[in-house]
């Protein structure tokens, strides 16, 4: 079951029996609890904060508030350290804070046996506040005379610009066709099951160790030494098994202040969040105000797209301007015939801290372009489908940023290949009849681009090392992280495929551990299997030389006229000969006296290539008019992301992505209060994320290319699912109501307003 | 604190603060015990066996018996697999059995939830034996019509012969002066503090993971798969701290079984030993009986010795006749110019089984030989020092195994340097005034030789990895097991010295673990700082010419002008100007997005060489002749241990191994009945340990030579100081008293015996 087969999942059978351990599975005898004192309003100043009832509470082990803690500003978005300090990530936090930036925001906390105890504590704390105005709207954080959030910053993160693809002056000349329109996207939240959850300990060589729920181990690690000022070797950082990431655990959250406080207490410390503090005090997706032009000439070419978005980066930077970048950028591969203009601000605001989230600024993007592109077919009156088809990237359509040609691109044949499977012809025709009375059925469109990882953005590097046990069999230990993508899976397929072994016979390592665990900054920006696999193969290949070497050594052949096939050394040529078992040849470098070593192979290695990935989806609904509710019918993404390494995992990637992308379409927002800065729903009773029986069904399709700069043809496939059904769904609402929204979510809520002003209830 | 600096040990802090975690600290939820049904004879045939009651007490999980477990056979003897059949291990272990072969084997396992209640059930079980007849003696287990302990083996486990350095008949021709005597060794056990526990558990990829108290966790991994049946890659052992072995943990007691239940009843499962199942139920050192003669010309040049040797294994081989043929080899460099011809014999006993106990069969010879030498010595009427001094190995003596030359040997240099410092000449001068009365004082002088490895017995393989830390620290991942005598600290500063850090800059990696730890065998035969340091030296060195190459690429320096030093990298030359820290690379080399990548070296090498170190007690005590008694005024050990690489460890070590020598040589013995084969003094009080109170003032010294073939200069230190106490403790009782006692320990019991044999009393 090497590269290219359906193998069930190495992590499967644990998962779905329940034995798979995760953080709070785990753990260290004597464990204390930690519990954060969270602002009770959205933006002020602490004037007086009284912990001493708090601290009477007995089995109450520290109270720490701001003031006890160590004043090193650090960031805590998940990337690699930047060596050209303009894109250093922004260090604007401390452990806790005395200015408090959003409503929850950590001022003290208290350390105690037990949670009920810390909770106990945490209400005898006394907090006297100097309030100062919330800054939620765009208008009221852009505002003349806007108090500052972070002082010295004007409110704003950073701002950036770029043209690219020719003159915007000359493509509106060409234009027969030109439309501008604002759109608006939600606040959403991951709702990954685990919530965010670090213990940490003291080893027995000073060492601070922290086990912990997240992404990115390794960044982690350097994050924890720069809020506590201590050298990052001194650190260590254990991942195991995490229970969903979606980005909000590529932010170092925990981790700092639990370090802290067993590095402090010298005794091991846990803090685990409830879910509502988890949906406000962890990361959320930006909400943008995207203002975008676009244009066409008479033969539908699209001349340019010209973008101005707005971001709102929430209490702390986090990820910050990084976000909106990315995604401006990622968007480009999808039409990258025209001129497109870009200018992105991204600014603070008294609302939680937005962060990495499955597609990183793209949805946002993607969902104001494919809406637009909807519209201004509409507008000439082309059928939107051809008009993308006529404008989609080519193979050898130029990257406009590295002036470099597409080498794989998939996307016209994804539009061709839904087109089909989803019978898009054949609906389109029949649906008119359906378009009238209470429930109107309509069908949509959109298409998406995305990238591979970050370059060159930030640093790709990926390491991996193989070990040959005296069995025949190989222990596989990769710095890139599995968080329940199944990232472990594609490796074993992988490094199986190189050595010529079943998949059975690659063990995986599957916690990360900083200390040894060969460096990857982590999971984000859909980078493993493209990024990782670059690691894992050269590590393969590396291994496989050093055992045909050794079994030329041994059996006198040639090593050149050696392979691996199945567990054995054989002859090249047709009848592929035996010459040893890899068990045989194993246990001679272990144990021979007088040749041989046991034979491992490491590789660390940065990937300086990042193809885009493309992909749409074709969507079939309903939409109740006087219900104002919208049913599924038909759902379908197809997918370029090179070549499938495993379709089982890859169909179940594209559905959960597909899920999440209808949750962001249909039901989801995190509501902050315009004044007050306070979250009305910040739980899953409240919080409308769909489940399983609000999914409809879902198909997923794909279109192989082979992707040359890969290790084994494939692309990014782990975010991507998200992008395109949002705007499909819109589409597809508009398609059938006439009514064009151009916000999210299309909650009855939404639907109600549009629908009222367009005059169809 | 580089090489030969008193380096603090990088333990020491979590050790003596309690602070250090072992196994028993760690664990996984939900842990189960489980405890052995031993038997109550020593030799017999289980009839029946009843466990019914057993299983219905409230909180037992399972009790398995002989019947109910794999019968595969397998060895327990910590060594690497042997790819010639002949220098297999024994395999005459299942993992329950039937067939009872010493007082306390192990019919039966009881899994419950706590010990009382695990102990309960083992009260209800019932057993019927069909008994054989004891064998502890050597007569009657050599017997005619002895019954077979391992049927088909007629009680031998092995035996073979040498003879080398010329004709045995020609140098007894030579002999002006023959002697012959019979030398008799007690059982005596290694009492290290932490006693054997491990705890297994299935990880989330149905992989056995056993955490345990070993100094072999490599070995364990195989050992525990032939167990069970299953391919290696499916064991893991992972091991912490370990509060002492000394031999006895180079055995793999309890990890098959913990291993076995954790997988049949898919709960982690803990299997802890009590002080008195530890001092029977584990191994013991074992019991020689060596008929000596040696010969010398009238110069007092030592001619020949020709030494027959009857090991007593026990119930089971597990480390076998390798003792008896290590010890006999290793003795042989002492004395290299005369003709050494060995018998030896090992055979099966109804005692406990003999195993691994520090020196590994030397400690039993060199009692004998050097006894002998000494009253060869005084019955030729020379001074027995002289004698020595005259016969000691040289360098460039021949080593009659590999006819290599010797190349770093300070044996005479010790005699000289400890002749000295223990003002020799002057006591001996003084003392004869001191030999009448009830208290008579004498001094006694003894040495050994002893080996730095196994090779060529076994191979000798190391492995060690380092990671060079984006703070410009690194991290040590090493094979070879700390287990109290303080590797750890010296693999620091190997890689300190190579890589021109300070200590503080090496992160030690202590726990083994081996998914991922580079393969080395484990703590055993003295061979850490020698054969282990051999690969820490590559693979610092390979780190050093990564780093050197990448400075180079990115400064413009040719890197052989450049060097470590400090932390940074200079340029060669006297003023060795910086080019930069090491700091500043490890960032470029993490962090550029286009050169460079995570620097690690990792080294896996096999040692074939393996040169002796030497070593020398001088002792002055005085004996109470109507007490019996032995008090110990002043000793001395001094060390050709090659290069010192840490004096302050060397110092400890030497002075633990002095303290057990002296415990042999006076107190210690395990006593079994020789009629019914139970064990009298199972527990601390009745086997008479020293303790601090005990034991005498202990002066080390050394006299460093240089090993060329060794990685740092140095050879063996671990084992080597419990060799020569002994032997000059008994040498001057001689002195003292003029008895010659050829047994021990020369307890009150066997001085009394001796006395009143001599008249003295």
């Amino acid at each position: 079951m090497s590269v290219g087969s359906p193998l069930r999942r190495v992590d499967g059978a644990a998962k779905v029996t329940g034995r798979a351990r995760y953080t709070d599975d785990l753990g260290v005898p004597g464990l204390r609890t930690a519990r954060f004192l969270r602002s009770t309003m959205a933006h002020g100043l602490v004037k007086e904060i009284d912990i001493r009832e708090a601290l009477a509470v007995p089995g109450v082990d520290a109270v720490f508030t701001y003031e006890d803690v160590p004043r090193n500003r650090f960031a805590t978005a998940g990337h690699p350290f930047a060596l050209d300090k303009d894109h250093a990530d922004v260090e604007d936090r401390l452990l806790l804070t005395r200015h408090v930036r959003y409503h929850g925001d950590e001022i003290a906390v208290v350390v105690a046996r037990d949670e009920l105890t810390a909770g106990r504590a945490l209400s005898l704390i006394r907090v006297e506040y100097e309030p100062l105005k919330p800054l939620v709207k765009f208008e009221d954080i852009l505002a003349e005379n806007a108090p500052e959030i972070h002082p010295g910053s004007k409110n704003t993160v950073k701002e950036h610009s770029f043209e690219v693809g020719g003159s915007l002056d000359q493509a509106q000349g060409e234009s027969e066709y030109i439309l501008e329109e604002r759109f608006q996207t939600q606040i959403t939240q991951h709702c990954h099951l685990e919530n965010h959850i670090a213990y940490a300990y003291m080893d027995d060589l000073d060492h601070i160790v922290v086990v912990s729920s997240t992404q990115i181990p390794h960044i982690a690690r350097r994050i924890v030494g720069e809020a506590l000022g201590l050298p990052l070797g001194r650190i260590r950082i254990v991942k195991p098994y995490i229970g969903g990431g979606f980005g909000n655990k590529q932010d170092v959250i925990l981790e700092p202040m639990a370090a802290f406080l067993a590095w402090k207490l010298g005794r091991p410390v846990k803090i685990a969040q409830e879910r509502e503090e988890n949906m406000v005090s962890t990361r959320i997706r930006h909400p943008f105000r995207v203002d975008l032009r676009m244009g066409a000439d008479k033969e539908g070419r699209l001349k340019f797209i010209d973008l101005k978005a707005l971001s709102n980066t929430g209490a702390y930077a986090s990820h910050g301007h990084s976000v909106v970048s990315a995604g401006v950028t990622k968007a480009h591969f999808l039409y990258p015939r025209g001129v497109y203009r870009c200018r992105a601000r991204t600014v603070y605001g008294n609302i939680p801290s937005s962060g990495a989230m499955r597609a990183y600024g793209s949805p946002q993007i993607i969902f104001s372009i494919e809406s637009l592109v909807e519209n201004l077919a509409r507008a000439a009156g082309w059928d939107s489908l051809e008009f993308r088809l006529k404008n989609v990237a080519l193979p050898g359509d130029i990257n406009q940023f590295n002036k470099k040609p597409l080498l794989s691109c998939g996307i016209k044949q994804a539009l061709e290949k839904g087109r089909e499977l989803f019978r898009w012809d054949e609906k389109r025709a029949g649906i008119p009849a359906e378009q009238t009375g209470e429930v109107r059925r309509g069908l949509g469109v959109a298409c998406f681009s995305y990238a591979s990882g970050t370059y060159p953005a930030c640093v790709e590097s990926a390491g991996a090392r193989l070990i040959l046990n005296q069995d025949g069999s190989f222990h596989l230990q990769v710095g890139a992280t599995e968080i329940g993508h199944g990232s472990d899976t594609i490796f074993v397929q992988m490094a199986a495929q190189t050595l010529g072994v079943a998949a059975e016979s690659i063990h995986m390592v599957s916690t990360q551990d900083t200390d040894i665990t060969p460096y990857d900054p982590g999971a984000y920006a859909s980078r493993q299997t493209y990024v990782g696999g670059q690691a894992v193969m050269r590590a393969a290949e590396k291994l496989r030389v050093k055992i045909l070497d050794y079994c030329g050594q041994i059996s006198g052949h040639n090593p050149a006229n050696l392979r691996l096939e199945g567990g054995r050394i054989v002859l090249s040529g047709p009848d592929g000969a035996e010459v040893m078992s890899l068990k045989d040849l194993a246990l001679d470098s272990y144990y021979h006296k007088d040749r041989g070593r046991q034979l491992t192979a490491e590789v660390s290695y940065k990937t300086r290539t990042n193809p885009p990935s493309f992909g749409c989806t074709f969507v079939d609904l309903e939409v109740d008019i006087p219900l104002c509710q919208v049913r599924i019918r038909e759902i379908c993404n197809i997918h370029d992301a090179g070549r499938i390494i495993n379709p089982k995992t890859a169909e179940g990637q594209v559905h959960g992505g597909m899920a999440m992308s209808i949750g962001a379409a249909l039901y989801e927002e995190l509501l902050v209060d315009t004044s007050s800065g306070r979250i009305h729903n910040n739980n899953l009773l409240d919080y409308k994320v769909p489940t399983i029986m609000d999914t409809p069904g879902l198909t997923a399709g794909f279109v192989e290319t082979h992707e040359p700069t890969s290790p084994y043809g494939s692309k990014s496939l782990g975010e991507p699912p998200i992008l395109s059904p949002t705007p499909a769904i819109r589409n597809a609402v508009l398609d059938a109501t006439g009514v064009a929204i151009n916000e999210l979510p299309l909650s009855p809520k939404t639907l109600f307003r549009h629908f009222k002003k367009a005059g169809i209830l």
